[in-house]
């Protein structure tokens, strides 16, 4: 029985809103999954769910509302910019549409932090996909069955000294070492191409390839929130990690998100790789 | 008439060697040329020069002192590692193994400093090609016709902070800002590679494209041992910012090498880019 705090669900695409629905489920919060017409899959039909178009706020909260939930989980990509042409706004929408307006104007970070002030000003408060499902997140220690090795660590701490000053700069949240010495950094690209970057370097012979070594690690931005926008890792990472001939994954504990997180572990024992979360970066406070 | 201090210059690859030797010349100081063999390109007959192999450490030395020279500046490339079947080593050089020996078995760094202080172990000076031929490193300033704008000036110190927070942590010397926003740095891969990835970026509609906008930042790193290993641009560089669609490149100022300033300086002013050199980031202190 659900008997728990009621949780509504805006729904991107993928598969992290099943995800979080599930969870929520198993913690025993009765869901509804307000799916984005456009944007979200199709979803699980043992879910409540609706479908809400861009511009319908009346319709959205109402039914939120009625479902009797307070908190509010924004989950899964938001790809496509919605065509506006064809946006009906309904009555509520209309009257915040000056509001609505002056958040649209700021880089994609500002839009965001105004739509989280803007859903919490209806009175109703904003939470983490992690908050609501721990197992999205990894506490501190390692997943694998491949620990890191006294070399590994030493590659650990300079990556993750690496992704935690750019992430402090804005400018990204993943690094790799190798042989202590940090050779990649993470900017828009984004982990995947970086990762491709350092394969690319191993098949050149730029970068040694003698067996797996190196570490990529992936921290959250001080300055990031959290709520709608959380440092991910998954199975593809775990394959472009070996692909780039790495030893293992060091990720931030709490704070970068597992997408799938039982095929990211099962991958990584198949590759032989580790993957570890931690607090703090050895050696450094905060 | 060549009446200043002697000068020697070991020769790697490539046309550094010559423009130092060039720039000594021109401020009255005799030149004696070692051309490493199999490394260093042929080099001007109006210089003095000898050919010298690895191994032939006892004749590189009688030749300088023969010469008179205190200072020595290594410049050019050394792209191969030499073939170490094929060395033949003079007494001095045997003398010196031990030494020699504890030296490579350091990273490529400590290589290089090892080899300065076994230079100077001998009495002589190791000096960077900068501190022989000032032309190499720019003042403060603007190189170019075009200025940097209100904005260009906002990327120049994002990118330069990225650069220097890097560099700090041993890993690149260069980073790229556009929009006020740190998107790629340069690790690995090199600068020329970084600015690929840009122009890539660009290309896929993932990085805004009206017009020339960004910056590209080079500085060198604080521990950095310019004698050896300074960061350069040249014309290359100034090539890949235009495919990239960047709008300038700024550098630091005296400790990032010119490679070619002429040439560098008119492609920037064909590509309608501006090269500026500035001493610290602005708004930081050092």
């Amino acid at each position: 029985m659900a008997t728990g705090e009621p949780l509504a669900i805006l729904a991107g695409g993928g598969e992290l809103p099943g995800m979080v629905a599930a969870a929520a489920v198993a913690a025993g919060r009765p869901v509804l999954i307000l799916a984005v017409a456009g944007e979200a899959d199709p979803v699980d039909p043992k879910f409540r769910s609706e479908r809400v178009s861009w511009g319908q706020i009346g319709r959205a909260v109402a039914l939120m509302r009625e479902h009797g939930a307070t908190d509010v989980v924004l989950a899964g990509a938001i790809g496509r910019r919605p065509d506006y042409s064809k946006i009906r706004l309904d009555w509520m929408a209309v009257k915040s549409l000056p509001k609505l307006l002056s958040l649209v104007r700021g880089g994609d970070d500002q839009v965001l932090v105004g739509v989280i002030k803007f859903i919490e000003s209806l009175g109703f408060r904003v939470i983490g996909p992690h908050e609501v499902a721990r197992g999205l997140v990894a506490e501190p220690g390692s997943l694998t069955r491949r620990e890191p090795s006294a070399s590994d660590l030493a590659d650990i701490e300079a990556a993750s000294s690496a992704a935690l000053a750019i992430g402090r700069l804005d400018a990204g949240q993943g690094a790799v070492s190798v042989a202590e010495r940090v050779i990649a950094m993470e900017g828009l690209e984004g982990t995947d191409a970086m990762l491709k970057r350092v394969r690319d370097l191993r098949e050149s012979g730029r970068l040694e390839r003698d067996g797996r070594s190196g570490v990529i690690a992936k921290w959250s931005k001080p300055q990031q929130d959290l709520r709608v926008d959380m440092p991910t890792i998954g199975p593809r990472t775990v394959a472009a990690a070996a692909d780039a001939g790495l030893a293992g994954i060091a990720i931030e504990a709490g704070r970068v998100m597992l997408v799938d997180r039982a095929a990211t572990v099962r991958a990584a024992d198949e590759a032989g790789l580790f993957i570890v979360a931690r607090t703090l970066p050895p050696g450094r406070g905060m």
